[in-house]
């Protein structure tokens, strides 16, 4: 490990030599940076997945709209076998009008969003503070519920904000990254996280069952910023839910306290479409000369949640793969192997998209033993063995997803995969003056990439500059195009379809892992942590 | 200078050491912290101003019942003299609802504030962007706007937050403070602010006669906070208007650079109050066993806009102020002068609460040369002569003003006053170890003492954490209760009722500066602010 983490400190530092060191760039590299830099469409099309097409909740008729763009526009740029790709997620859900107001003791707008998948409400009634994290917590609640607005969350403090939001990485940050990092399997962890998704349900009938008007939970950022994220995709929850700025919501609790407990008016005008059942990932290629079989393939997934456009989380990526796709058209480049690229959906609900893609093409695991419902499929995912190959499994040649933002790219995480990081330093290394040769050994996970790397598969996702990603932009209302830096989408867009080039041109595919066969080990001496919920 | 940068340095330093090295403290010190400490009130009174009475802008129906409450409570207190001190203002107003929707292309809610003293509005119309900032733009748009919501910003960009937002002041940030700052007098920017002021006016006059919908302006932060600070308080303005959260107003102008401007619905639903157009100061006194007439006094403003509950602007003044009063009267502490403590109203449009105060006690300048009205008696102040010293002017022995958030006292601006800086600096020196014992020889502005130290008198603000008070809280949707800091201000509280006690007991009144004679020069050679508008 000291080797390799020492090799990433040189290429950083080194970074602009390694240029001179290396063999000169194939003439496509000049050709992608010209029609990337010079004739650019990634802000174009990320303006239309935003601006234009707005919010793109997977089901929902914003996405339906956005899905028919897609498609026409891989089409324009003269891909094939562009298509949608179903498979089953739920009911369509869309925000009309919105709007939380104290009443008394005196008249105040809140701050507030409609919780996706929660029906429609329009009442006044008053407020009972009620939060609870678990089943036990019902009991103490019992028949007190009736004809209130439920506050369901502890308030909280105010979080001091002692660091900067915007951030780009240093050569430190990012040499830090390279390091092993084990798999590891933390059984209680993994039961308490399927435990908060069965809480939401459980707590969604309960309060259904209480006569509850509606449910409210606070923002978990503060500053007025708003979230909005949502469950029960599949059956629509059933008791009306809004999400209150922290500001807003602490301010109602503490009145509760004082004896003077708020009268709310809650209008969530919101509206289901069952129209079609089916979510959709998006499919495009760019044929091969090689008729094998073998492709590579480039993704990020497509939808978002709705309080803002899902510019950052996750049209950058989205407009990045498009615009590498167009780059490489554009610049007549052909390729050994064909080149695909995907939009998924359902990621934000967990990764339905690409786990679709997977058990219909890559590998099968078995059925997880409880029924699936909402997130259950993530959880314990890569706990189900036998890991099945399909005979698409060999096909894969690499797999490269984009999910964190618009920063600048600065780099690919490796994986673990060993054998891997030589070659993918080789690649990137036309990048170092654009600050993206950093290859890193250890892992990544919460996006598509994860569950193929889970099988074994040689499926990575590029490091990035954070910028506002993770203080302000990720799921929140002020995630809009404005917040969307140019400069480095255009950069990544051209990563991207450089890295594709060269995984399709390559004389072997990229080095794998092998196929898991087993549970990862839990750690019998594990220390429970005590910060455990 | 240097002498004095060195010292305060060293104050900073050894602050735990002064303690030992100072004569030890009065017997006062002690009951004042034992009752700042263990009995505080600060917070009860701040959250009595913000959660239950809201936010209190100036003349507002809000701002009446804080009026009864303050008064109410110095009586409770036990503070004598206690009263409404009357001016001349203008007109109440207050939100009852809003909401700002886009309709077209697509249906989003978005995030938006009326402006105050703006009249109310329930229409649906197109947008137009039209950005004006001088009467000269005008007339390319005369003629078409008439049926419109004019969006008069220019968009701008998101500002990258690459510093963090909440801040404690470290000893060399307050070393930075301890300079020398002439007084400045610079007609050009003056004459800007005026022209800003003025051009407010004017361009609700000319979208009035224009026959426009409403104008709507974009917020000053990014992040979707909002702030709806207003114009014209005596009249009123003629034009409904909006301020639109940074994210969504952007986003209409770019949907209107693609040929596909938006089509907005505005509720305002607001009302304007003109049962009384007084507007009035808050006084109470804790009277001094010497009858001469001189006198100490406290004074914050306790008016505030009203996006949040004006919680660090300036509830937490406010609450230190009249906590400073409840611990001197509890601890039973007699003085030699008179303690007085104001609550100012109408800081927020321009100081006129402390303005009328000066004038009907301290000192009179000439009337403006130019009419009076919304904030023009604020510009121009200091070049007003000559200054005529009322019968009152002798008594003010010292005035303490607290305005800038919650955070904690870290000393005191000397406010170019160099024989108080040995006397303020030996006042404070018990509270090193609260790390309050910082005199800086420097000015600063924008808040009650302002005028009174422009006329000679020895008038001083308090050094504070800032916190998140810039960058957050000022003005600001997120200014509530939470924000506060419950430990900084019962800090802020115990210094305040020390250096009055100090005060009060002096044996001379703390020395003043002359009398200024004339205006302020300006620079003959000084070269214009490329900059500027």
């Amino acid at each position: 490990m000291r080797l390799i983490h020492l090799l990433a400190a040189t290429a950083l530092v080194s970074a602009p030599l390694a240029a001179q060191t290396t063999p000169p760039p194939a003439p496509e590299f000049a050709r992608i940076v010209d029609e990337g830099t010079n004739r650019s469409q990634v802000m174009v099309l990320a303006q239309q997945m935003t601006d234009v097409l707005g919010p793109r909740l997977t089901n929902s008729p914003a996405m339906r709209k956005a899905e028919d763009w897609a498609v026409a526009e891989f089409k324009r740029m003269g891909l094939t076998n562009v298509r949608k790709d179903g498979f089953d997620f739920g009911r369509g859900w869309s925000i009309e009008r919105s709007s939380v107001r104290m009443m008394t003791p005196r008249a105040v707008q809140l701050t507030a969003i409609p919780i996706a998948w929660t029906p429609p409400v329009s009442a006044t009634a008053p407020i009972v503070v009620a939060p609870m994290t678990k089943k036990e917590h019902f009991a103490a609640w019992r028949g007190k519920l009736a004809g209130k607005i439920v506050l369901v969350s502890a308030p909280g403090k105010v979080d001091d904000a002692t660091e900067a939001p915007f951030k780009r990485l240093s050569g430190e940050d990012i040499a830090k990254l390279d390091t092993f990092k084990e798999p590891t399997w933390d059984p209680a962890k993994n039961a308490r996280n399927m435990a908060r998704m069965t809480f939401e349900e459980d707590l969604d009938a309960f309060l259904k069952a209480e006569g509850a008007v509606a449910l409210a939970r606070i923002s978990y950022r503060d500053d007025k910023l708003l979230h909005g994220e949502g469950y029960q995709h599949r059956t629509g929850a059933q008791t009306p839910g809004v999400e209150i700025a922290a500001e807003d919501y602490r301010r109602l609790t503490r009145l509760a306290a004082m004896g003077q407990a708020p009268t709310l008016e809650i209008v969530s005008d919101v509206k289901f479409d069952d129209s079609d059942r089916q979510a959709y990932n998006i499919l495009a290629d760019i044929p091969g000369t090689d008729k094998s079989g073998s492709y590579v393939m480039a993704g990020a997934h497509f939808d978002s949640w709705v309080a803002g456009d899902g510019a950052t989380d996750n049209a950058a990526g989205s407009a990045m793969v498009m615009e590498a796709a167009r780059i490489i058209r554009a610049s007549g480049i052909r390729t050994k192997r064909t080149i695909r690229f995907a939009l998924w959906t359902g990621e934000e609900q967990s990764l339905y998209g690409s786990i679709s893609y997977i058990e219909k093409y890559l590998a099968r695991r078995p059925a997880p033993a409880t029924p699936q419902n909402s997130d259950q499929n993530y959880y314990g995912q890569t706990q189900r063995f036998p890991v099945t190959p399909l005979p698409g499994y060999r096909d894969l040649a690499a797999y490269f997803n984009i999910d964190n933002g618009s920063g600048k790219l600065r780099g690919i995480y490796a994986e673990n995969n060993a054998a891997a990081v030589p070659i993918l330093r080789e690649w990137l290394s036309p990048f170092g003056p654009m600050g993206a040769d950093s290859v890193v050994f250890g892992r990544t996970g919460g996006t598509d990439h994860q569950f193929m790397a889970a099988v074994g598969l040689p499926a990575f996702q590029f490091i990035q500059d954070p910028l506002d990603y993770e203080s302000v932009t990720h799921h929140s209302g002020a995630d809009t195009f404005d917040h969307l830096k140019a400069t480095d989408m255009r950069q990544g867009a051209m990563v991207l379809a450089w890295m594709l080039v060269k995984a399709a041109n390559a004389d072997a595919p990229l080095p794998r892992n092998p196929i898991p066969q087993a549970p990862l080990p839990t750690d019998p001496f594990q220390t429970p942590d005590p910060n455990a919920e």
